[in-house]
């Protein structure tokens, strides 16, 4: 192939993720992560996986090793209606990862130059699946509280083709969108008859308050909920799900049946033999109390250890907290700075789908020890600062 | 979404699998079906399995349940590697089945309206994961043994974007290329600059005779190889491999990490423990067996139950016998009387990506007992032959 660049249009834009270029500067085994977002494995319910894998081979290994129906198998999808308000057994969709949930979609609703709503900044990881189908992006400005109102009023009279949305404790921001602009959103989508993606790994790690209802309980005939086991059970399983419109469900099947016949037999029949178990009330529990401590420990850090002038979020669930610097700093150059001294987070910008947000960078707080928060929040104050006092200079 | 029908353009080619809707024909008990390609589940290592998960549980669950890279495996890539003659690790990507293979490299290559050139009949999953990026076909005819070189100088002289292939124990065709036609066809394929695609599921299952190289052997810089486990350990693993140039197989990792991050780490690491245990050549030899003793019967069987004028392939592996029937009968329309007598069958004009092919019939000799080859042939051919009696009256 040497001499036949004969590639697709859409190849142009496919390219290695930036958060993985800050995972090669951490390879230093000295430098304290808080960039990658990896879930803690010490929550990994390995044990009772392993039981669950040894009594489905036992007991049914013939079809848990067998090709099996694109949709799902029927339990498990079962199961996955039973816990999602206001979802139906025969609309769930077993996918590989919430982000074939994305893929899928995408391949459903974006031809060439059609546009898709984001947050600014919103996941990079749905950038890179809408990408793939030569998506171009409208930006919604965003606050603490998620998307902005007015700002979504404007972007949807464009009428693109799907909004995307991570509504509890986004990836990046840490925020969580109240219960007005929930509604709001879903009321400006049917005016303007935009299908909506609800993104929504992060739903059952909530620290404190009351669950909001999902866009998808708001609206069933107009959003697509997007689920995944990756940061409650284990990631390495692959599984996610859509639920949503049956029209948009029944195509995703098709679709999905193209591109890889249908998710692992084995690992669903996993999580099912595992969620019969029972135990998945104090996975949770104990997946919550985690990273509550964890995120306690960044704020309170962060508290201590930054400048005036800097801001950040206080995410009441998940694993990200979003920090904004003075101006003046570009979080992407003082990355340098800050693997030098040892500690290493994502910067901003490439979250941002139509540019911005130099100022920006992602904590993760999800696997660092609490001395390696204390330890690693002071260093990357003390290279704030030394830059605050640089510029000022 | 009653009111809003904005799908994307590709959407309108999406449909469920015409073996779909004759296996739903086949719900009836008491259907002898030769209509499905599933592999024999009694061929299933499940012991092995078992043992493997419970090792790799035990000795390193939380890697094997945490995220892990999107080209897979290293141990897992440095076996396939070494399992493929001319691959090396570093251009291993490990896919979700090799369904997914053939998703990946539609994604790198084919623009809407591009044109892939494919057998006359060739598999109707990779018509479908094509579909999905709007491809056009350019059909090659093929004879008992494979693409025929003339039809192929003749195609490829139209510079289509990628050739698809499958060289050994075709589905549907129960072909192998011979080796001259590989040699001429990775010869014409450099002088028109065509990318060629090895779809191999079939490769491990040869029966008799020595093995032919690959088309990747002839020339790893043109040929991009899919490789998969489905057929000889268990499909609900979703197992695959790609191995190409190294151009094809960076931009496909890319291409995979927007489509679903990557393939679960359990079911590679269990795959990986698993021929570590060394049980390989043994379950290889098991599974030739099996389906060489299934073969036999098959073709002794049609040979006693088919009046004369009908035509079959003798496969020296694999899973299929593709059947062709007398001028003036068409399988799609046979099928129903013969599902009336208990025995279905997939007609093979779905497999034709640009019509053509009423009169053929494919069959799969993988899961039926001997008994019921018995007995299925010779219901088949008595619908065959009263069809003929009624077409001459």
């Amino acid at each position: 192939m040497e001499t036949s660049q004969r590639f697709a249009a859409r190849v142009a834009r496919m390219k290695p993720s930036a958060i993985r270029e800050v995972l090669k500067l951490t390879q230093r085994g000295d430098v304290i992560s808080f960039a990658g977002g990896l879930p803690a494995p010490d929550l990994f319910p390995i044990d009772d996986v392993a039981a669950a894998a040894a009594r489905v081979l036992a007991d049914r290994g013939r079809s848990a090793l067998q090709y099996s129906t694109t949709d799902g198998l029927a339990p498990l999808r079962a199961k996955l209606a039973a816990s999602t308000p206001g979802a139906r057994p025969e609309r769930v969709l077993v996918t590989s990862g919430s982000q074939q949930g994305l893929d899928l979609i995408a391949r459903l609703m974006v031809d060439p130059g059609d546009t898709v709503a984001v947050a600014a900044p919103t996941y990079m990881g749905a950038l890179r699946a809408f990408d793939a189908y030569e998506a171009r992006y409208l930006s919604v400005a965003s606050d603490d509280r998620g998307m902005q109102v007015d700002a979504l009023a404007d972007v949807l009279r464009q009428r693109p083709k799907l909004l995307y949305v991570i509504p509890d404790f986004d990836n990046p921001g840490g925020t969580t969108l109240p219960l007005e602009r929930r509604q709001a959103l879903v009321e400006l989508a049917a005016e303007h008859d935009v299908l909506v993606v609800e993104d929504a790994p992060y739903r059952e790690l909530r620290f404190e308050g009351d669950s909001l209802p999902t866009l998808f309980e708001l609206d069933p005939e107009r959003v697509v909920h997007a689920g995944t086991f990756s940061k409650t059970m284990a990631p390495g399983l692959r599984l996610g799900w859509l639920t949503g419109p049956a029209a948009v469900i029944e195509r995703a099947t098709y679709a999905k049946q193209a591109a890889d016949l249908h998710t692992a037999t084995l690992t669903q029949a996993i999580a099912d033999a595992w969620l019969e178990g029972g135990s998945w009330d104090a996975q949770l529990a104990r997946v919550r109390d985690h990273y509550r401590r964890q995120r306690d420990a960044m704020l309170n850090a962060l508290e201590r250890s930054m400048p005036p002038g800097v801001r950040w979020t206080r995410p009441s669930g998940g694993m990200f907290v979003w920090v904004t610097l003075p101006q003046g700093l570009d979080a992407g150059v003082l990355v340098r700075d800050a693997v030098a001294r040892g500690v290493a987070y994502v910067p901003g910008a490439p979250f941002f789908a139509n540019g911005g947000g130099a100022e920006t960078l992602r904590l993760s707080y999800s696997i660092a020890t609490l001395e390696q928060v204390e330890r690693g929040m002071e260093a990357l104050g003390s290279v704030v600062s030394d830059a605050l006092a640089a510029v000022r200079a």
